[in-house]
């Protein structure tokens, strides 16, 4: 028998980031731009997207479950989104099937007028305050954290946006970049430790500028915007037909950047508070091949995609040949067949395939970015040994992944990260590598510039690899009181908490 | 050049229903009654549909724009719907482009637990309470009426969610049958005046008895219910494990049944207040006849398929022959292409044909149940013209539609009315009829048993041929003040009041 | 567990007509024509539906699978299809699934130009001619007896089209309707029985006349083309610029005109050989009230829809009142939820339910046109007591079903015909009727104008009531030679015979 | 104004393979199997894929247009095409809307019994051979070429599948590389060119042995198959179950396998004539260097993902840097917005981005492995200006494209070729680089390991460089006689020549 297989479970042992957003003010084609900032950020959400505009008058809205390309690529759609004014949404798959109703940016009809949001990033307290809101009379309509600031913000008693808004993230905890449309300004706000990123854009137009806020800067290259500076920790910036004004009304402690992003999430081509993200990428693969040098082995070769930069890096590093071992099947969809028995143990590789002439008798070393639950690492050593490799290799360009991300990334519960329950030496046997090494952390944040973690007062957030969280998980997932949420099982039969 | 062509648009010139509802509690196939009752009351409305149900834990949901077959005609889609509870509702398309968060029924997480609605009816403060809601820091979803019973229900002091919903309903004002579900129960109302109809069903199980709720007596039928009894006017009705228990919370007037439902919304089939309603529409023909008798007429063609009851009786009350001069195509779907002006003087009939050999030379007496805009009567009288008939005389069974509905039918502006327009010496030109009468008030209230209406206190709401509007219309669209509501424009770029 | 359902299965106990076919020469809006032509004789197949255009040069095509109005109601499809000459097909589903490559028209490319044909019918003689064509190198691409005609004359060494499908349709034996396009030329032609219907209509353009063919007369009304008289058994008629040519190259024998066309398939509003089918229909209930009158019954009941006009007939010639005692739910689509165990002794009724209040106490008649397998009978009868009736009388519009159709009526083998297995009183017990009664062969020729059947020389055919065929059945399903037509199984898994 | 954009019409300017093909026999899930290699072979053609599977008995197909994982990526599909048996064929879009009846296999019913054939290849003499079947009466459903050889053998008066298939292959010329099924055996065929490619492979079953054919040996490797051979140029393979019988019917001439495919078309993992492709690749990197070094670049960065290999020689072959300079967004769809004017000026940027860190300020070596019409590198090489590049040097791992390929290749007319045009000097002046270098003829063939081309008897085709066709082209589009081919114009309004 055969049964649909969802080859990202087969082949993908990642931890994944789990939105993106894009915010444009001042510009004719908001929306057309909007669906291409949301196209370049792609690779940070693609269960579904949606796009609010603005007018000045009325609020229009398009979500749905999809690609940013199949959702926004025709025309029709994109000229019912009118305004000047846009945000939008990259949302990740958090539960099995997609509930339309989770689909950011949301939209409120408050006392004070319209308001739209759409959020990266992940609430510590956000069940406590629902309960709460709950129990004063709210209605929520999803399952998701964005949702407790739109009602927060409904009932504060303050006038203005801005004074809600600084009301209402003042009674939440947790990490968070955000974009808002209300009283016919584009808002942009970043969590006090700036853990998620958000950076300001500004764009020539025919009648003066416009300016734009994106999760990263390879959504300011697809529309041709330059890259003005990041938003800062604790910063809220509003955009108006007055121009631009910055606001820090929440009290700052020191940032902690998700170190994350470089090794990871974001893509190569964005820079990050100062720094490109494939240099980074490079100079971990340097560290690396100086902490975790592999003497005799032949050849470099990057588990693709996402070990490329770091493989250049350690081949530069290391003096050793790069090559392509690996060859990815450009046309991966996101379902196949599932061998059958009859069939499995032939070892089908639906994404990739070993490029056999240059493994064959060789001493290989791997370079991958890391190893969430180790399957896929499994499966790739396996394919090199088939393909003939001598000796393989593993060398991994982070610290082992042995904490849950609870600011805003899909993380696997901590029992299941395989570098919990195992020390590098029986994960090197548990994958079948002749050896392994990880990067240490200083060596991390060596290859950050820095000349190393400072331990009282470190410079990013690093609690995948340390524990180490910055804000307080009171209120994470095993952890929260208060009334029980009946929840409401739509057309999948499954829910779970969706987060921005 | 041609462009598609909604039929129903180029045809149809009825008011119409804008909602059916059904509940059932006590069954382990609940949800598949629910379907099959919805798909018995599919004339009440075909746009979108939707079944929540309630196995005493969770809540489970299904909506979805188009007819109740296409959404619940899978096995899949009703097994993931589980438990013995379970509400559904039908809803008639009040916009161009259906907007999926006015699809009922309605879901809502209180601090009371899970609430579940769905309402047949229209609020004439709808308005004026969602401006007060608003202002209070209440997120509205929807634009439809309905949502603002979940709020005032959320806000609800009071503890039980009968108190709760009684307190609500207090507040609200307007025709309305509603079905929820609440901590375990099924629970029915309908409104002081009982303007739209509900009834109450039993169904015995292998374990004892389910009960049943139902706009229509026919969703009994289908699934084999028995028809207990109509709810009544001001009735609450609470089903739960400890049997049925009936609540009278509303001070009560005079009942005023919808007179039109016996004329053309309900379902032949079904009973509604002790009467059969295919008896009181041939009833009204034998009275029309007597009212309006065609001497020396040949035939008694009905308008089909609504007019046939009334011309059965007109037939039988008139002594002459009853034959199908016009013929039906029922493979008439939604959309068709318009007739480009090369070919539109042919006269296209896509939905109906003359029967020539029964029309031709012929003195012929069409009978309808209404005319409201006047559209579909002048073409269908040119038809029988064209068709060689040598008198056209038409014969309406209600009085003429001069004043629109605010209880929940979809019913033109007063000014596209034609009967507001126009007397009816001058409707009959329009038409081009060689003559035309409509049944009197009085005449319509003898079909149904009375000696003529009561001018004092009349025994329906009969508003749409009298003016006689039972409850206040303080707040219909054109007389509403308070907040503007900012539209958020989804999908369509049209958005309007949703009715249930 | 429930599994979806086909409700035609379910409900329908009928023969059904195959195929109908449309074509028009000399219109500038010929596709749009032909689609409303189509959508006018979409009684004669549900499954499928095809048009080919031609505009002097080049021929244009569209077919898929589904009713016409959603293959062909947008214009942007209607447009492509460019030309002055089309033609068109319905197809009902022979097969449990579809297949593409059987829906016609068919087109193929000849050494004399282009050639495109929809063919009514049925060939009696297929497989020999199939198994020969194959022997000589023919390639087949569809399972449907119009592609022999096609390759009959593909390898005809004849030099004009006409010689050529003269040649063709001279080696063919069976009953069969076609209209075809050939060197800008529209052509018509009906075999020598003239057992399938075939008529000519006239239409006033702009720049003159134009000409159409349909199976039936409704097709020339949705488009308000004139009636000019039948295709002749026999004829070949050839429209071209220079009007219209009409031939008998076949030797001609007395007609046989299918008289089931007028019991049932055939739309009450056409014509037919100079008859109004709804005419007929009435006539053979007023002879059946002679035949088999029903003392002491109260009430005349039709089985909704098809037997209403001879219900109709009955009432008049028994004087007893016409009524609607079974309503039919005009939402029934193509499948729905089959009732699980727990609610099937029910008796779910999706599609008609009983109207109780003229039905309980009674004695009724009803009336139908026909009886095939007896199960949907059997399941009013039921309904009809459920309801409350006294008595139920059954009386039938047409002789006993007792053979098997081959001229391209899709009819159960002779096995499963209720009336090859029991004879009248039997069927009556099966079925659970007080008594039945078909029309006599002789009634049913009274009730067409005769004076009864003519033995010798029948005037129709009526080879379902006497196994009396008037083509020869050598190559029936069960009696043909030949070599082994391995298939090709597309899609469903599952094959048969598509015939026209 | 936006309108839709097909990002391949944007973005890519290359030549395309059109067609890859694969086969097993012996394997109880021959139908996974298939689709798994069909989807190995994905880059050979993503317009249509379809399989055709034996069971002994009957045939199973599934053709479908789209990819093979949307296609058959579900396990009920797979389980209905039965059979040990199966081909499969994946088929380049070759016309703007695709067209169901030219997608592959094809199958007839012979008198021999059912044949199936895919096909990848171009017939150079198809109109003249359709033009005489044609004449003699045989019937086209496709604009396939493939369809020409099905005739052939349908007329072919020879007895066994295999003297009817070389019977046909006699007759036609033109590069062709095919599988097919019929009387219960496996054929492969390779014209006597070799000029398309074809492999064997074996696998082990429970059973014993079971045979497998491809396009690329990458095929071989996602289903465990080992890599036996390739089929040799005019050899004929036939696989039964008395196993694998080989034959030479056609005269035989030099080999001229299609240097091409090691240039860009095959995936870098296959095996190829016995060498690896990647290697070929990385080879003409290192030739190139030492024939177009460029002295003072600072970097070498590929024209991603085709580049890669070549650049990674081209990097060890001058000793510069190898560095990702360039970033492509993995979730580039079909289709897109394309930019209105007032955001075009923007430079949109769907599929790719400048890694600006890595470009600012350097002298830079782009390598690409062609230049079609030059497009694409236009825009390549103004954003690395864009992105601060000082020099911009552009190496090409091939000759120029300076002829059309009529050998089953998709390549733009020859006007159309940029290297018909302009001269190398003309050609970097038209795409903005600082220099421009091509590969020799000679450097190409050293690359391969030849020690250069022989001008006499050359090793490979490489008509696309030379304009050397070593089949004549009396057939090609613009040369052919005979008479004219009425097209049928299906749903898109637009049909072309698809080549398998």
């Amino acid at each position: 028998m055969t049964r649909p297989l969802n080859s990202a479970d087969f082949d993908d042992d990642k931890l994944h980031e789990e939105c993106g957003v894009f915010g444009v003010f001042g510009h004719e084609e908001a929306a057309a731009l909007t669906a291409l900032g949301l196209h370049a950020l792609q690779h940070r959400g693609q269960e579904a997207c949606g796009i609010v505009t603005h007018d000045g008058d009325s609020f229009y809205s398009k979500r749905a479950l999809g690609l940013v390309d199949s959702t926004f690529g025709d025309a029709a759609t994109i000229e019912r989104l009118k305004g000047y004014t846009a945000i939008g949404h990259n949302r990740y798959a958090t539960t099995g099937e997609g509930n339309m109703r989770n689909i950011q940016p949301f939209y409120a009809d408050l006392s004070s007028g319209g308001f739209s949001v759409a959020h990266n990033g992940n609430l510590t307290n956000a069940h406590i305050l629902r309960s709460e809101l709950v129990s004063k009379g709210a209605i929520f309509q999803s399952t998701s954290d964005t949702e407790v600031i739109l009602h927060l913000l409904a009932l504060s008693p303050k006038k203005t946006v801005q004074e809600r808004l600084i009301d209402a993230l003042g009674r939440i905890e947790g990490a968070y970049s955000l974009v808002a449309i209300a009283q016919d300004q584009l808002i942009g706000v970043r969590d006090p430790y700036g853990i998620r990123p958000l950076a300001l854009g500004k764009l020539e137009t025919a009648s003066g500028e416009a300016y734009t806020l994106a999760s990263e800067t390879c959504a300011f290259d697809i529309i041709g915007a330059e890259h003005v500076r990041d938003v800062q920790p604790g910063e809220m910036i509003t955009i108006g037909k007055d121009g631009i004004k910055s606001d820090f009304p929440f009290s700052r402690d020191k940032s902690r950047f998700c170190i994350f992003e470089y090794v990871y999430f974001a893509r190569p081509d964005s820079r990050m508070e100062g720094k490109s993200v494939y240099e980074m990428r490079k100079n971990i693969g340097v560290e690396l091949a100086k902490e975790a040098p592999c003497p005799g082995a032949d050849v470099v070769i990057p588990v693709p995609d996402s070990g490329v930069p770091s493989a250049i890096g350690y081949a530069q590093g290391s003096g050793l040949p790069f090559e392509l071992g690996i060859i990815r099947n450009h046309y991966v969809g996101r379902t196949f067949i599932e061998p059958s028995d009859k069939i499995r143990h032939l070892g089908v590789r639906l994404k990739h395939n070993a490029n056999r002439a240059f493994i064959e008798g060789k001493s290989i070393i791997l370079v991958d970015d890391s190893i969430v639950r180790g399957t896929t690492s499994r499966k790739i050593v396996e394919m090199m040994r088939n393909a003939g490799a001598r000796e393989v290799h593993m060398r991994i360009s982070s610290p082992p992944t042995a904490h849950s991300c609870f600011y805003g990334i899909d993380t696997p519960s901590t029992e299941e990260l395989l570098a919990h329950k195992m020390n590098v030496e029986k994960i090197a046997r548990y994958i079948g590598a002749d050896s392994l090494a990880y990067i240490s952390t200083d060596g991390l944040y060596r290859a950050m510039g820095e000349t190393g973690r400072n331990n009282d007062k470190p410079q990013y957030c690093d609690a995948c690899f340390t524990g180490d969280y910055p804000v307080d998980l009171k209120d994470h997932e095993n952890n929260w009181t208060g009334i029980k949420v009946t929840r409401l099982q739509e057309r999948s039969g499954k829910t779970g908490g969706a987060k921005g």
